[in-house]
């Protein structure tokens, strides 16, 4: 059946959808349309190409056996007409026609479709303050914007970087000059912590250090007030607790998040939320049934909260625009939504998550808990492994999974674990599903109690009472106060861990080693809050567990221990 | 409350099972025998302790901080008395007694049990063949026997090996002779390709060759009919469809699959399958329900097939542990069985999987078909990648996934893909669920349409009748018979990488590029099977769609295309 189908927008999702419903209706005429000149190119490669990891921009265009996908490859290999610098400029639902321009020529035409599908994307924002679209000032918007940042850092004249919003486009960015470009780079953000909408303060402490170590710098909890500059040199006002500073820079990268590209859906009347979003249901339908949405300019259902929310990633896109491509066949393909899953490699340091953190789960209304587990990401006697950090997110009662975060340096094993964890989302888990989760093992890739089974293991351990634990940043609360008479601050490792502690901290730091314990409680005073600490968490875990059998009414257990005190930057100074 | 519990074999369930129960219940009194004089070891390090790579068989014993865990440990971390070197003879489940025997004093004892835990294991086979047990002859069946095996390499008399069963086991050992201590190792089995249980004869090939190129030899399809030997120098008689070869060798390792330890059991009563593994139900309780069981001497359910199998991994008995010791206490936790999640490194190659294969999914009774994909394990524009191959097995009509298995030298990005797969498996998903399941996603991990995404979306296309892909190995059947009229081979590459198979096979090897074929298919022939392949089946699949729309009868494709056909070593020679 000849129809013809229009695709606003020619980068992941439309030409996705394109191809898909092209090879399942080979009769039908495809309309790949774009603003710019560069389509079908993967733009969450742009901080790889920026650092040079990437080194032609026809790369991020081209096929894994490197083959351009330009007009021509569009036109030969898969009979679609693909159009870019072409915009559509307004949308005639009652006629079914598309006006667009051709932006090189300015001659319009009316473009007749049966099936419209719009996949206009999204603009990065730029702060609403003086200077902020100064020529030095750039933001990430596409692959031309990013050939001009790399332009000026092949130039040399480079030396010296502001990033503005640490999330995750920005810490790639802030990556990308730092480590390939050995420029001096700042990070302003305005939350008290990187990734703040992905990460715990905890986690986000340990991803910010790794960073610092690469010569990174942050700025927190600070906001910019004022930029100046003349496209060289640029002078970014900083407002911090402190009060305010000024941060000359070469370039100035403003990552603040995106807005999605709806004006021509909203002027053709389509139903869009107060948040931005095109509104789609399950079928990727706007609210008229002709006319499909998918990727950035549109929302979602969020598989955790169930309200609709805004999940830019390319391959959130790519799932869409198969989906778009079989209804535009007739089919009946459903998206039902996304836990957002997400992960980011900073240097040699690596983040990732599904689902809501904490904080997230407590505005959406969730009576929410978090734990924190550290662990070998492997067999503790296998000789290649590091440390893995996960923390849990759990509804109390229910015990039901609101998502789970985590860092370490072995990166795919870390996604793995996550990418796990995203898998159960939709079936709405409980600590006891991760308690039990079937994971391939070998002593190569895990332990033999995975760290995901930890996790809901000592989930439930919390949620059922049986074990108390404080992160990281409550014990160095606690340890603020370790003068108090109302602390009592017990290592329950073997003396070797816990000896240079005792030393510098005299008549704060107690020492029982864990297997010693049940015999020597008359050292340990019951009128005070006991914090326990060991290496990982497990031994004052045990220790716990004697003391809550013993009658002590109040008993703290550092989740994660030692090792995530240290991680976290947190532990104290011997 | 004070309760006695007995546990009978302390290695993997028994501990956890243990130590689990005695911190929901500090009060109970809890015995852990073993007969062997290690406990709670990682008895799946034990090749990596062959191999060097774990140096000392006391680290397989300890936990991460070094302790060891023998029975002072038990009796002071964990309030716990462990008797290694202690026999249990027999259960008198009226009296509720275990009678045990002291192996060193001979002395016998009747301990009480209010529960009893049987965590006796399994054994490791020999082959009915003369000459199994000689002491040139070793099965890997504890720490202690590994110990004599590393004794021997050290000694460094060891200069050949035969492995018989290339199994999980078998392969690991291999690798950590020929790989560490550069033993010239041959590795013989009855079935026609490596790991035959769990992989399909074209990732098998993948692995083995992968083995090869390390200098490991291979006689598959191959019955060890004899032995001979006086504990150094050993002969191994073979029988293959080519006759009969004799093997010399200074070690030879049987590594032919395990039993489970259920004379006790048995002689107790107490119900045990035709298969010879303890019965027991989702709480773990045998037939009698003050007596539980698991490891790897209890059956489970299969969640795939819904029968019970044999899964002697350690993971699955941690995990089984844990719900044996809330049950101990009156919880009721449940273990609802396992869809056999696996995984194994071989040198730099790695395999995993989950499910059943093509051949097990066939004998279990499903309409099954299998389909490969092969991709980059990460964005392919990204630096550091690699191809990972992956294997879907899918029951036709449902569509339900039945299996995955995959190999890739990406070890952890393949478990990981594996892993949330696994994670799938109890709630029975269909190629959907794959199309558009949700995994982490950034360029330096994974591409915007994951290989996951990817195979669930071919296998859609597979069952659905959009696309006819046929496996390497039939490609291979295929080329074989190249000369016959009834085949038309035609690569739709671009010239470049066509040109060498044109030379090599002109008359037989064909081309047109893909992006020609619409304009060009008076070129080939309707009355032959045409024979489709490109670098990686992607576009070789849109051909196919160009020829299935233009009525071509009788079309196929080659999943994963050359790369596939490459790796697993049946490509066209040129």
């Amino acid at each position: 059946m000849r129809e013809n189908v229009v695709v606003i927008g020619a980068v992941a999702l439309g030409p996705k959808a394109a191809c898909r419903y092209k090879r399942l209706n080979p009769e039908s005429h495809v309309v790949l349309l774009d603003r710019g000149q560069r389509i079908s190119y993967g733009g969450c490669g742009i901080p790889y190409y920026v650092s040079g990891d990437v080194s032609d921009a026809d790369e991020l265009q081209s096929t894994s056996f490197h083959m351009l996908r330009d007009t021509a490859f569009f036109r030969d290999t898969k009979d679609i007409e693909a159009r870019p610098g072409t915009e559509a400029l307004e949308i005639d639902r009652a006629a079914k026609t598309v006006r667009v321009k051709n932006l090189a020529t300015g001659a319009e035409e009316l473009l007749p479709y049966d099936k419209l599908v719009i996949a206009t994307g999204s603009s990065p924002r730029r702060l609403p303050v003086p200077g902020a679209d100064l020529p030095g000032v750039h933001v990430v918007a596409d692959l031309d914007a990013a050939v001009k940042i790399r332009e000026g850092l092949s130039g040399g004249s480079v030396g010296s970087a502001v990033v503005v919003g640490a999330g995750f486009i920005g810490l790639e960015m802030a990556v990308a000059l730092a480590d390939m470009w050995g420029i001096g780079t700042t990070v302003v953000e305005y939350a008290p912590s990187v990734l703040p909408t992905v990460l715990s303060p905890t986690l986000a402490a340990m991803a910010q250090r790794h960073m610092e170590e690469k010569d990174v710098s942050f700025r927190l909890g600070a906001q910019v007030t004022a930029i100046e500059g003349d496209g060289k040199a640029q002078r970014v006002q900083v407002k911090t607790a402190n009060g305010v500073e000024t941060l000359d820079a070469d370039l100035v990268i403003m990552s603040v998040g995106v807005t999605p590209n709806t004006e021509l859906a909203k002027a053709a009347g389509l139903k869009v939320s107060a948040r931005g979003g095109l509104v789609v249901d399950e079928t990727l339908r706007t609210s008229d049934p002709d006319i499909f949405a998918g990727g950035d300019c549109a929302e979602i259902k969020n598989l955790v909260t169930g309200q609709d929310f805004f999940l830019p990633l390319g391959s959130l896109a790519n799932r869409q625009g198969r989906v778009i491509g079989d209804n535009l066949h007739g089919l009946s393909s459903r998206f039902p939504g996304a836990a957002g899953a997400w992960c980011v490699k900073l240097f040699e340091q690596n983040a990732a998550g599904v689902g809501l953190t904490l904080e997230a789960a407590k505005r959406a209304g969730f009576d929410a808990v978090s734990v924190q587990v550290s662990q070998f990401d492997r067999a503790h006697f296998f000789p290649e492994k590091d440390f893995m950090f996960l923390e849990l997110v759990a509804e109390r009662g229910t015990r039901r999974v609101l998502g789970v975060q985590g860092v370490s340096v072995m990166g795919d094993a870390l996604v793995g674990r996550i990418g796990a964890v995203s898998a159960l989302m939709p079936h709405t888990p409980t600590t006891t599903d991760l308690s039990l989760l079937e994971l391939p093992y070998s002593p190569p890739f895990s332990s033999a109690m995975d760290i995901v089974n930890m996790l809901g293991n000592v989930g439930e351990n919390i949620l059922t009472g049986r074990n108390n634990s404080i992160d990281p940043f409550e014990f160095a609360a606690l340890f603020d106060e370790r003068d108090s008479d109302a602390l009592f601050f017990l290592d329950c490792r073997e003396l070797g861990n816990a000896a240079s502690y005792l030393k510098a901290y005299p008549g704060v730091w107690h020492h029982i080693p864990q297997g010693q314990l049940a015999g020597r409680l008359a050292e340990v005073p019951r009128d005070r809050k006991v914090v326990l600490v060991c290496n990982s968490g497990a031994r004052s875990y045990e220790a716990f567990v004697t003391l809550a059998h013993a009658g002590y009414p109040s008993v703290v257990n550092v989740a994660g221990g030692m090792v995530s005190l240290n991680h976290a930057g947190v532990d104290p100074k011997v």
